[in-house]
């Protein structure tokens, strides 16, 4: 931006005779200059806890006529710095009216105070926040320009402070949107993520693990795929995501089974005597900038390859794994359309998973439906129990990816080879031994619990007679989040026909289950104005 | 996104028989389903105004264990529809506890409120927001789509309709930073910002205007060549911004001399008493979408050439006029740093000018250097002041810019030609009639004020002998705003030498001038670190 400079300027010593041009009522002394409120004003707010949530995002609340705001000129700032102690909060600054706060009481959200902490006679002191190297970065990218890895690391490292505001992390959501993070950005993005977070060591190897691309509702393989290699004897600590744009992730659908906000002292403990694990990796904390990114994801309902393989790899890498086989549904309304788009996400994987460490294996799979019949943390995991127990109207084609996931996760790590390892997972499944060992992982992480049901539901039905000609995997899952998925442990859809079958009039295609009458009447709103959801190729 | 459908599906008829599967409780009546939650519940709250100034974002507060956060589900959404009589706001939901809200009320924010205006007994209903159809444009324009006409109508329908989360806006702003909306989006932007707005009709011809493309501190010759052009008896009805990511605006300089928050009725009449005005933009809501995108651009400080070119050019068609003259100052750290990005400007000025009926001169100047010697709203009016004044010490590059574009636009409307218009606004200043029509203005708008000055500055020197080589505009203005501009108007820099210029040691080079203290601790804090701001060639 400028040249490099042969001379140049630097500010006055803070001397009195440097203090010129106008008058400065303050400055006849020579302390040095204030860096902070406390220091340079002696006023000193009291904490309250205002008791609101605001989505994570640290807000603080003060009044306008306060003593601090006067000295600091921070009215009009959308943003200050908060200390307590040696800790420090960047914090949207919201003004308040003298309703809210007496005059000398600071007002904090309890995003804001959970990461303070202070005591009845903390001194609370402000200052205003140094602009960011990193969002000079984040700029450079929304102009088109590339990042290199320290740059990453810089970014990643503010994130996880949390010094960016939520508008600032959607710029840079925004920013790598799509495919707008090359190769290089991405694996640069993926270390960064490792690299703010803890990162697990095992003391043995292979350590197995699984991902599916999502995008594809119904396809909880994980919660199979684990007690059939556990059951074998093999190492599998596996941490699963929230949902992020989908009616349910499979930590979402595991927590209606069991508790899944595991420390990692008590995930440690759980895979010390099962040998595995299915934990939400946000509790643990491995990817710590990825459950920050994801928020803001979640509230754009967008993601990006870069965003999504860096975000899978670095929870991978953080979690000890070695060996990790990747379900790559294509559909043309999965998240990858097609095997153009296959090929990229397979190449990316592996190279990066390479670079890393990581020995990886893709399979692509069909994307073209939802996977089983429940879409919605509690309805998906009927579909997993019937499947482990065994019954004989479980869906098959749940089962049949399950088994041929475990059986390409058994042969990357080594335990056989190709129909021997096939059979291997199909005969754990079938003995029961994988049920039992499920039931065990559940023990271990607090105990197996009770499926709950919906209180409402209501049938969508077709209109006439024919087949199913397709199904709309996004408006599937956009129907069963109105109804309430993922917050609603037991809402969302349950599918009743597959691709192919014959349907006459009147006939149910879809149920909706929800908590609430409104949250039915939101779904319903929704597929009326969406007859395409189910889409049946009429009789003639 | 899927196949046109020859059959489908379509939702049951609100008859008992379809509501099949599961048990439902309250599905027994043939009512239709309800939208909102007080059709549902027969809940209602009672609004209670907390005073929470949340910077123009609406925010609605519930206590999670309300009757309406049970009966809809909302505990977990970030998003809620909020409606009084006919009046509907989409707001952020924070939940509370107890201690701020009773059980029977709801929080609103100050922006909630005042676009609610709820009356002691009004009834608040809720209702889920609808997924918005422009949120998906949005995301298209993410993954690196082009927009249409018809998609960009509306998004801006909803930019003004305040339908989308600030986090939304920023990826909107994203999306479109560098150089990613291209000529037929940037047109197609233009006309949905025209549309979304009141438009001003004057019945007569010409109607002048000027603008400058930021990013040169100081460079206010709109308060010189609006004199001078109306004092010839012209009519040009000047509508200003505040800064975006400046130091300050026209509008913010112009407000340190008289009142510019004018409403559309009380610039009429002041256009109509003296034939023109110098007025906030932003106060007659003239593009009422560019300033809600502004406030997201300033917290990022980001923009783009396509919304640079809309945000200007649709204010300008929305105030009436048929001339324009634009200033494009071209310099290593203005806004447009080489001929190459100025002739993309100009080309996208002249084409989608002339696609909207209004004809566009530009004026290409040098953008090396700040104009004037002050920087901020005070300091920069003090400069205007000097020039229309005829002071001899009056900064000359600001005289003779200001000289040029009246000029230039005195000529573009066929008051004169060539050299003859140069002397045409030459002796308008020198005469004093500017400077009289000037106070005029002043007078119209509500009566000319006092300037302030900042009760701290400090002097920051060069530590060499040596010549300028450089000034950095981009770190001089972040200096200035770290000092408190434009939120303090007295607040900014001033700056004692040009490029050229010889200095010695212990000279200063400029000053700081700041209402606190703290915010020239900031300010000196910032340049101690970016020595470069005024770079010197040292005397060998």
């Amino acid at each position: 931006m400028s040249e490099s400079a042969k001379g140049n300027a630097h500010p006055a010593a803070a001397d009195a005779s440097s203090h010129g041009v106008g008058a400065d009522a303050n400055s006849a002394t020579d302390a040095p200059l204030p860096r902070s409120s406390d220091d340079s004003s002696g006023h000193s707010l009291r904490a309250r806890r205002l008791g609101i949530h605001t989505h994570e995002q640290p807000v603080v609340y003060l009044r306008k006529d306060s003593p601090v705001c006067r000295a600091e000129g921070f009215e009009a700032r959308n943003r200050i710095d908060v200390h307590v102690d040696d800790r420090t909060v960047t914090a949207t600054l919201n003004m308040v009216s003298d309703a809210l706060l007496k005059i000398d009481e600071v007002g904090l959200s309890e995003a804001a105070w959970e990461r303070l902490m202070p005591e009845p006679d903390s001194k609370i002191r402000f200052s205003h926040p140094l602009p960011l190297d990193s969002m000079g970065w984040i700029r450079a990218k929304m102009y088109g320009r590339s990042l290199d890895g320290g740059q990453l690391d810089g970014i990643m490292r503010d994130v996880v402070a949390r010094r960016f505001s939520d508008v600032e992390l959607a710029a840079f959501v925004a920013a790598c949107a799509g495919s707008r993070l090359d190769r290089h950005e991405t694996l640069g993005l993926t270390r960064a993520m490792v690299d703010v977070g803890s990162r697990l060591s095992w003391n043995k190897s292979p350590i197995a693990d699984k991902h599916s691309v999502g995008g594809l509702p119904g396809n909880r393989t994980t919660m199979i795929v684990v007690p059939i290699v556990t059951a074998l004897g093999f190492m599998m600590p596996k941490t699963s995501s929230r949902a992020i744009t989908s009616p349910s992730g499979t930590a979402d659908t595991m927590e209606t089974l069991a508790p899944v906000a595991l420390s990692l002292d008590a995930m440690r403990r759980v895979v010390d005597r099962e040998g595995g694990c299915i934990v939400w990796g946000g509790a643990v904390g491995l990817s710590p900038a990825d459950d920050l990114l994801i928020r803001i994801e979640r509230a754009l309902d967008v993601d990006s390859i870069g965003q999504l393989v860096a975000s899978v790899l670095s929870k991978k890498v953080a979690a000890g794994a070695t060996h990790c086989v990747f379900d790559i549904p294509i559909g043309r309304t999965a998240k990858v359309r097609d095997r153009a788009a296959a090929a990229t996400v397979v190449s990316y994987l592996e190279q990066i998973g390479e670079a890393l460490g990581l020995r990886v294996r893709c399979v692509i799979t069909d994307g073209s439906q939802p996977v089983g019949r429940g879409i919605g943390p509690a309805l998906e995991a009927r579909d997993v129990l019937a499947v482990l127990r065994g019954e004989r109207d479980a869906p098959m084609d749940l089962r049949g990816r399950a088994q041929t996931l475990a059986a390409g996760l058994l042969e990357t790590i080594g335990a056989a080879r190709g129909r021997a390892a096939a059979t291997l997972a199909e005969e754990t499944l079938a003995s029961g031994r994988a049920w039992a060992k499920f039931q065990a992982l559940c023990d271990a992480q607090g105990g197996m619990r009770e499926l709950k049901f919906a209180a409402h539901t209501h049938d969508v039905v077709s209109h006439c007679s024919g087949r199913v000609r397709a199904i709309d995997n996004r408006l599937l899952s956009r129907a069963a989040k109105l109804a309430g998925a993922p917050h609603a442990a037991a809402a969302g859809a349950l599918l009743h026909v597959r691709i192919g079958d014959a349907v006459h009039a009147g006939e149910p295609l879809f149920s909706l289950h929800a908590d609430t009458r409104g949250e039915i009447a939101y779904a319903l709103d929704f597929v009326d104005r969406h007859p395409d959801i189910v889409a049946i190729e009429q009789d003639v």
